[in-house]
């Protein structure tokens, strides 16, 4: 019977093979497919941002339109505030929007010069590869045929890369816009309960995600087709081409996030110290004059700079994969389909995304303040199991069943379902990563109650603790990298570390989504603060907070493991494009580069945690002159100069962003250039494992002191209650902790993604040149 | 004229060139110099001693021989104190000597055990190399020659292993011997003056520098000349058994950094957190508890444990050396002088050094307290030239003009003028680390003035301040690792590395001095407070200990520094010895073990980091405790309960040493067993490069946040005065500071050197067996 049932499963299974094999989907199918989900995405985006517009508030703070509009909201309300209130959310959500939006165009303005400079310089770099020759040449890898001149693919690059930064910053700027919309939206929300609150905030950071992932998808298709018309059947430098895209994208990100880090960090670090510390006055307190500034920066920082991080993840991972692809049997035999099996990841991951977020916002409801963090974790868990599904399908009808691809040199014979199980295992570890930061970051379990424990004996004890935390955390998500890795490399090498980080980045929405509502609930708190409303709002607000501290966490440990996957897949592409056969540590060569490249990290914080905290000293005296100088200000009478605090964190950052990002922009172009190609690698694959750890320990040192400080606050049992309450002495040192994690989770910390990443693309785009003329000092020795 | 005179001076130097050639010295004569330049070192080290014990004080507080030694004693000085300050003195010293004894000897016999078990592991593991079969077998490298059977090398292994631990422990014991008989003797001599105080702190640290350098120097002469009485012409097998020394100096070192490193910071934080923080007493004063426990803690951490880890690291480096030299053509020639070069660098390295001393104990006198750092940073100068001649010499007269060194299966062909150069690169590299350290961590510079500066906003932001400052001051010690690397890889392949580690450890015994004189400076200060001294001598010990912080920051960049070449050579060896031809990052082998590995020294140092805290804070509560308890204790009139301290110092370092010994000694035994050599060679390259990083930053922050606190008590600049005085809030920001910095300076910055270094090692003498028996997972899938 056993035997008889096993002979019929197999023959369905055949049969179904067969079938599989025969409806492979067709170039066309592809062709429509992936925009269609794009669009899709882009839809839903729009959708979720209506609704969020249904919850009335304006901040046109001058006409009769708006008064009546508050007074529609009000009506709305259970009366526990008043028009007031509604007013002042309405005047502070405008502020918040102005600086935001202010700053962000500054920002973009250096960006800009930078995007021009640089975009030189790869055309320069890339065009002298074969001197500036308008003639074709013999393709590297598909042998015998013809590919376009180094020339065009110089042009190309430096489009693509601007393709890229363009894309990027616009994602950042959209988020940050649905965000400062949201903020008192929540806040406003809030007033009918935690339920209605949550989605708000919720659906807000779904616009984002969306918006970002589609947009994302949407871009790179369209530059791939466009493309085409000139490269035609030239795939190689098509997709060599394309690599730039991910450069664009990345090293806008790298400004955004240390800008923006920097910014952030610098108001909320500045109005901590003298608002809290020293004028014992509480969080988000209107009479702090540095009060906005750290609003804005959550958006600038946190919003902006997170979104355009997670996009260069996205497109370097995609490009990455892309590029391995083009020189394997998919390039070589012109399967647009399996070619563009990276995006058809990515479209499922829309779709996928789009039903997760049902469970979210229609399915289920919030209740109460404790269903918050569960429904956010089972967001992860949800779009996980769906997606594991929707990688099976795309796999089986995308691939054919078997296939070439390329390996430092040698070939590897590789099964569809090989790479079903390199994208499932980067889900699935992404979801390791996720679950191992909040267990080490949210206040519902004992290491962040420890640490609450140790500043019973004061704010050292807290820091003791707190690193030793931020060190323990590493040990799983590293062990579940290097499993990651292991598995697939084994199976589909570099293209298999490649495809593994698109399937950590294929529920990018999903992970946005729940990482943006972090700072717009934090905003909403801000607000609810500031426009005087009632103890209950905040504690609503607080507790969405709370949550959105563990999901922020969590965001930073996607960001930072997918940072790590998509990086080592860069490099191996670099490896393969510059033609190195092997990356021995035991030459002197590699080995310099490898310890060089351990220490960038360290540095690269160095200079940006002194930044925090050159730019809060600032920010401290400036908070403290205006305390001291304008008459009843401290009593509420007065209100302060916002607009100081907002120039100096402007001053600051945009000032402070530019040594970090010449040592992360600079690096590789110095070590190819002079020490060549082979100390470039070892360079990318020190500060890559090093890095990851920097970062990850950074991160969850930073949000563990956060959530050991709202463990006092909140008070919620009773060894909490035996720390507090607020203003106690264990307080006070739960306080120093939080200020000191500042600028390692929301700076130092999730810059370092991108420092290994964008190092990793560079080397990359910048791989013919180095190729050619690299190594200038070794050869002159 | 100017033509002619150069081809004179060529003659000239071609007819010194065969004259050396010719007089290169024969075996006798380097049979005769390496025994004869120890003894001079031992005896020199007596000889200091014995100065030493020229200043009177007894510790033998019931006879009335004591007393009288102490009228004696009190006879000599000017008056300043009476004889009842000499007696508590003495009985100070008595209780701190005792303290130390006790809990040295409760750790030794932990590590007697773990000896035992350890050496039957290596027995069983190496022995199992060809199934404990007791026939010669074919040489690996001598082709064509029989060796020893694999039986005798685990035989023989295991016996340098207990070797190297008895001299590890001996090194360790003697230096906290000579350091609790000399503090003592310190603060009665700083009542003639501060050169005195000096002289004598100073001989001390000379006593325990000449001793650890010369008996690890005749222990490892001594065990070669008798392991040859068996092996003979085999000298692979002889080479390869020898490496065994410096693993059991090692991983005594291990358990003393750590164990002592808990045992001195539990204390010191535990004392600092109640005494300084909560009861406002100044440090040191006898009525706090943890008064004895904490100077005990700088004995066994600072002194034994620092001793046995520079005795490890300079037994590693002469074993890494000896081993890749045997494979070499000094190996297959057989030509014993050559071979020794590594041991004959270090006998005129004590030559130097005592020459060196002489500058600092009879050439030049210590006048004022300024003169004190410069003196001690002229050491390091003076030994570093005069050894660099030193080396010349031993270059030319030791080695045959050109010679074959093996390099990963090909050969390299080497000139004597190369390897002066590698030796004399690591040396300097040496003295370049050195200084950055000063500069890093002396409060006479910028960088620890910014960082007491930062004290005014309060301890969150001294802390970035100081976490930027240890993350910057890695740079330039990183980039003089890797010059030193490339240029003495470049010419001399992995012996290059190996001598280049044993130049920077050639001064050693220099370097142990200044080392030394910290804690006992640190002591003597703790014991005039103790002891109710005038606020004169109090202001001295102070500024001998200001100066011993740096000098300890020094000792720690010189230990790290050696620590990452002493490793990268040992790794060089594991490689030739387990038949690995490349380490390529680019498999996933590789890979992840490089990952993993990079992740080690964080894991570790949350263990031990984790391990302190949880001791202080046992040691709070005792504290606290025994202040509210013990009445009249808070007024001086009741004496604390000091051995309740010190117990629980002793009990809980001797039980969290355990899991970090437990991390470093498996992981080797691990990663060979199951993944096999490649996976153990990415562990030991990832933690080399990351836990560099980790050990500089975590040594120098530590130290910068001590001498910002410093800095700020001592109040000697207009800037300095303008944060004080003690008790004020600049200055409580500050402790904060340094209490945070202890567990990181003094315990798990520290024991990093150790974790990298030992993993090294361990991996070279289970590297038989790993590659006969390794890999084991990989195997089975």
């Amino acid at each position: 019977m056993i035997n008889g049932s096993e002979a019929k499963k197999s023959k369905v299974l055949k049969l179904l093979r067969e079938f599989v094999e025969m409806s492979a989907m067709g170039e066309g199918l592809t062709q429509i497919l992936i925009p269609v989900a794009a669009l899709v995405g882009i839809g839903f985006a729009l959708f979720q941002w209506f609704l969020v517009s249904r919850v009335k508030v304006s901040s046109n703070d001058s006409s009769n339109e708006y008064k009546e509009k508050l007074i529609e909201a009000d009506e709305e309300e259970e009366g526990i505030d008043n028009l007031e209130v509604s007013i002042k959310c309405a005047e502070i959500q405008h502020a918040i929007s102005v600086g935001a939006t202010s700053f962000l165009f500054t920002e973009y303005k250096y960006l800009g010069i930078f995007m021009g400079v640089f975009g030189a310089i790869i055309f320069l770099f890339l065009g002298s590869v074969r001197g500036f020759s308008t003639k074709s040449e013999p393709c590297t890898y598909n042998q015998g045929n013809t590919c376009k001149p180094a020339l065009a693919n110089a042009l190309f690059s430096t489009i693509a890369f601007l393709l890229g930064a363009l894309t990027s910053v616009l994602s950042g700027f959209l988020g940050m816009k649905i965000a400062t919309y949201a903020n008192a939206r929540t806040t406003l929300e809030a007033r009918k309960g935690v339920g209605k609150a949550f989605i708000t905030a919720f659906r807000s950071g779904a616009v984002m995600g969306f918006l970002l992932a589609a947009n994302g998808l949407f871009v790179l298709y369209v530059s791939i087709n466009l493309f085409k018309l000139y490269y035609g059947d030239d795939w190689e430098g098509l997709y060599e081409s394309i690599t730039g895209y991910g450069l664009g994208g990345s090293s806008m990100a790298l400004f955004g996030r240390v800008g923006g880090g920097i910014y952030t960090k610098a108001a909320d670090v500045g109005a901590d110290l003298v608002g809290k510390v020293e004028r014992n006055i509480p969080e988000d307190d209107p009479r702090n004059p540095a009060v906005i500034a750290d609003n804005v920066g959550d958006n600038v920082g946190d919003i902006a700079g997170m979104g355009s991080d997670l996009f260069g993840s996205y497109a370097e991972s995609s490009c990455a994969a892309l590029f391995v692809a083009s020189i394997s049997s998919f390039g070589i035999g012109h399967d647009f389909t399996a070619m563009s099996y990276p995006l058809i990841i990515s479209s499922m991951g829309i779709v996928v995304c789009l039903i997760t977020t049902l469970f979210a916002t229609d399915l289920f409801e919030i209740k109460n303040v404790s269903e918050i963090e569960p429904s956010l974790k089972r967001q992860l868990l949800i779009s996980t199991v769906l997606m594991t599904a929707g990688i099976a399908v795309v796999s089986f009808f995308a691939l054919p069943s078997e296939f070439t691809l390329y390996n430092f040199g040698t070939e590897k014979e590789v099964k569809n379902w090989h790479l079903f199980f390199c994208v499932a295992i980067g889900l699935w570890a992404g979801l390791v990563i996720g679950y191992t930061t909040e267990y080490y970051t949210s206040n519902a379990y004992s290491p962040v109650q420890d640490v609450a424990d140790s500043c019973r004996t004061g704010a050292a004890t807290n820091v003791i603790f707190g690193l030793a935390l931020g060190y323990k955390s590493v040990i799983i998500p590293i062990f579940a990298i290097a499993i990651a890795i292991y598995v697939s490399f084994s199976l589909a090498a570099m293209y298999g570390i490649a495809v593994a980080a698109l399937g950590m980045l294929s529920t990018i929405a999903t992970g946005l989504a729940i990482d943006a509502y972090g700072p717009i609930s934090d905003n909403a708190g801000g607000i609810a603060e500031m426009a005087g409303m009632s103890h209950k709002i905040r504690e609503r607000t607080d507790a969405l907070d709370a949550a959105g501290n563990t999901t922020a966490a969590i965001g930073k440990g996607f960001a930072i493991g997918s940072a790590a996957l998509v990086s080592l897949a860069l490099f191996g592409a670099y490896v393969s494009r510059a033609g190195i056969k092997s990356v021995d540590v035991l030459t002197p060569k590699v080995f310099i580069g490898l310890i060089v490249g351990a220490m960038l990290p360290y540095w690269f914080s160095a200079m940006t945690m002194k930044s925090v905290g050159s730019a809060a000293l600032k920010m401290v005296e400036e908070v403290r002159r205006q305390f001291n100088t304008i008459p009843g200000l401290m009593e509420g009478r007065t209100k302060p100069d916002y607009a100081n605090c907002v120039k100096i964190s402007t001053d600051a950052s945009l000032k402070e962003m530019i040594p970090p990002g010449a040592l992360v922009m600079l690096t590789p172009l110095i070590a190819g250039t002079f020490f060549g190609v082979e100390t470039l690698a070892g360079v990318l694959a020190g500060s890559l494992v090093s890095g990851v750890q920097v970062a990850i320990s950074a991160s969850n040192t930073g949000g563990a002191w956060d959530n050991a400080k709202k463990y006092i606050e909140a008070g919620a049992s009773e060894h909490a209650k035996s720390l507090g309450p607020k203003g106690s002495d264990c307080h006070k040192a739960a306080v120093i902790g939080d200020t000191i994690g500042d600028p390692l989770k929301d700076t130092s910390g999730p810059s370092l993604n991108i420092l290994i990443k964008l190092m990793a693309v560079e080397s990359l785009v910048f791989a013919p040149f180095f190729a050619a003329h690299g190594g200038l000092l070794f050869k002159l020795l």
